[in-house]
């Protein structure tokens, strides 16, 4: 990695910098850097940075970029650190710089249907408060314990995703530092522009490789009338998911459409001390419906119903109210259930919807060739599968588990899918960047970083190598 | 314009190697250039290109786009010519690239709800081809003779932007050939990634300067069961224009919120040969909603007529089948009346919505100090608003439009608005992109530019001078 040769290391004379810039309690040295050298991502060795600081506003944060810039240091951009990819880690030394200090709803701005607020902002605070001016902001990756910095530097996606899409989606306009030290503004509170290239949806999604977020601009909805959850158990995956284009295709439009198989369902039944009615279901469907009134919620759900049942269907249930939250919450528990069953690892593949059962079989037997147990769980509804393959034992896990990442990615892409929908590549999954990226774009993604980033401080190590 | 400098000429001998590689019958010169010196620019005066090509396929694109390269040719890709800023047309001189040929409708795929399309496919044929297929492309430009590489080249809009949004949110993938002759691919049939930059979303009203788009991959949805327009006059603009987030605020989502001032009422019912309800009243919206069934209908359109007379509206009238579409007719003919009606330049600001009857009437102030007649029509539901003044007599004629356009721009921009919502900046409006986008994200855009186009060749002379 040539690219690493030409850092620095943070100096004393660079800390005393950085605390005249961000105050001396902003600048974390020695064992208070601890909490900031790793994050969620399954078997991840952590790695300290040099320095820890922790802006209060964007005039610092260009202080600190212009600085490490100059100096050839490296900076990662850090929320919550909920990341599964290990984005948010100084893989090549340098400076976290977290934003926790920034999390300030700037405004709710009731008549254009906007949040303005800054990127430490975590998820549950800003659903509180637009909920408090009667309005909603609908992405749920489900991590409400992230940053809006985080979601966008990922282009976190979640549950909801059949209806409302993903935080792209919802992203209006950005305030961003860029490693020389210029702040810009991209967009604004407005859906339509055609002036120039659109950064904000360049940076959503560009994992702090290209600059640090430090103002957002969010679009917002008004809030649902109610939620339910049809349950629908099927034989096999392969009829629930050709289910689900007929439920589509008459106009329904559930916020989420979630699998589960047996074997998920019984590791979360056991992790919740609950069974569910799925219990003895090879494959079911969760449709999550949001309506209007109790009318509405009743046809829908008896719509949903039917049109399973008119495709393999064995069994329809319908849960609303507590029962319905509870049984999204079953299933944001799946993946806590496979990480306490066992030393879990993670891949999320997308593909087109209707390979997911395809996606699966075969998956399923890479995974038995290489003698992995994989869990899978996902969204049905926008293709993207969620893979847990657990570690072996033996000096060989991690060969086989790499294997099992090569195998499963090339088939995903081979199905017109990609290697990662909302995790992000960051650095855990950078070393198969190469089956979703040719060689051509490659070469030109990093002539986009170059043109944000001529040093390479920005988060160097995430998503590609340069 | 240093950039200009550089390019050659096209030479016999290129014209030769353009025959080999697209065929005799596909290279124009002479009077057949003719039909590709303009768009649909008000006063704008026609540039002939040297050469016009017409690929049949991306392979030949790229073998094209390899040799201008090569002799540094500038190349201007074209679709149906129906754009508002001089976009396709060669300012610069060298190879229109008409992607006529190119209009095949290569898959719609129902299982995944997705068009996979060429370029050079007219809006009004896609729309045809998935309704047969029982689906739908709601972006609704108001063009349906554009091509839909056009409308994602400069991110189109419309009429239907407050339920759908714009072209780049139905936008899923494409196959783009770089100016080096490079073909790559981004996006796929999946909403939800997270594997290196967006670059659909960066070529999407990139107005032609980063590549060739060759391919294009759209969302697609159910039809929408019916639709009614609900005509609301108010006593001023401004009246209209604050009912809307009281509309919005309880879970409506039309798909559109126009409004109509009496000057553009008229001059429309002239033109069309017909009167509204419209004729007179100061200010209208016209809200149009989609609906499942008569009764949803019913009781929306009530309860939007409610809404709106609890804020300040004279009457209600309700317009179902024919007579709506009608109506919406006559809103998407407010445009060709006004130019019908004389000299008329357009302006196409966007600002948060709630600015809209502040920005009109401050525009109107700028034009009456100008002496200039301004008609505005626009989207309230989104904030789009076109202002037309009509080009007066006289010599300085030009010096006062540009003046006009200049400060109706810094206006927009003052408001937390920009200067181009659908439209586009092409060349017409480059004058002024300083107004939009500061120094520092004017290099970073050159930058990018660069990383896809070393040589400028593409498109050169829109959006910015390198």
């Amino acid at each position: 990695m040539p690219q690493q040769n030409t850092f620095n290391r943070v100096t004393d004379d660079i800390i005393l910098a950085l605390r005249l810039i961000v105050g001396e309690n902003n600048v974390l040295t020695g064992q208070a850097r601890e909490g900031y050298a790793k994050d969620e991502t399954p078997n991840f060795t952590p790695v300290l940075p040099d320095v820890v600081v922790r802006p209060e506003n964007s005039t610092s944060v260009a202080q600190v970029l212009k600085l490490a810039n100059e100096k050839r240091i490296p900076v990662t951009p850090r929320g919550a650190g909920t990341g599964l990819s290990a984005g948010a880690v100084a893989v090549s030394g340098g400076i976290v710089m977290s934003m926790e200090r920034m999390n300030h709803i700037i405004e709710i701005d009731v008549a254009n249907f906007t949040a303005t607020i800054e990127p430490g902002v975590i998820l549950s605070s800003l659903c509180q408060e637009v909920e408090k001016h009667g309005l909603y902001y609908p992405i749920y990756p489900g991590e409400m314990s992230a940053t809006l910095g985080g979601n966008v530097a990922t282009n976190a996606g979640g549950m909801r995703a059949v209806k409302y899409g993903v935080t792209r989606n919802f992203l209006l306009g950005l305030e961003v530092v860029l490693p020389t030290g210029d702040i810009i503004e991209t967009g604004g509170k407005y859906i339509k522009c055609s002036t120039g290239y659109d950064l904000s949806q360049l940076i959503a999604g560009s994992e702090g490789t290209l600059g640090i977020i430090t103002k957002i601009i969010l679009r917002l909805m008004t809030p649902p009338g109610r939620r339910d959850v049809v349950l629908v158990p099927f034989d096999n995956l392969e009829d629930a998911i050709n289910a689900v284009p007929h439920i589509l295709k008459e106009g329904i439009l559930p916020i989420g459409i979630e699998f589960l198989e047996k074997d998920v369902v019984r590791l979360t039944e056991v992790f919740r001390g609950s069974e569910t009615p799925l219990h003895n279901y090879e494959a079911s469907l969760m449709i999550i419906l949001e309506t209007g009134t109790d009318k509405e919620s009743s046809d829908l759900s008896t719509r949903v119903g039917e049109i399973c049942l008119e495709h393999n269907a064995i069994d329809v249930f319908v849960a609303s109210g507590e029962r319905a939250t509870d049984l999204m919450s079953f299933r944001e528990k799946a993946w806590p259930a496979i990480v306490h069953s066992g030393n879990a690892d993670i891949a999320d593949v997308v593909v087109p919807r209707s390979k997911i059962a395809e996606f699966v079989k075969s998956a399923r037997e890479i995974s038995r060739k290489l003698g992995i147990t994989t869990y899978a769980v996902g969204h049905a509804g926008d293709g993207n599968v969620h893979l847990a393959p657990m570690v072996p034992e033996g000096t060989d896990a991690q060969e086989r588990i790499t294997q099992f990442f090569r195998q499963v990615f090339e088939l995903g892409v081979s199905m017109g899918g990609t290697i990662s929908g909302e995790h992000g590549i960051g650095s855990d999954k950078k070393q198969f960047i190469d089956i979703a990226v040719s060689k051509e774009k490659l070469g030109l993604l990093k002539r986009i970083k170059k043109a944000f980033d001529p040093n390479g401080i920005m988060n160097p190590g995430k998503i590609f190598d340069l």
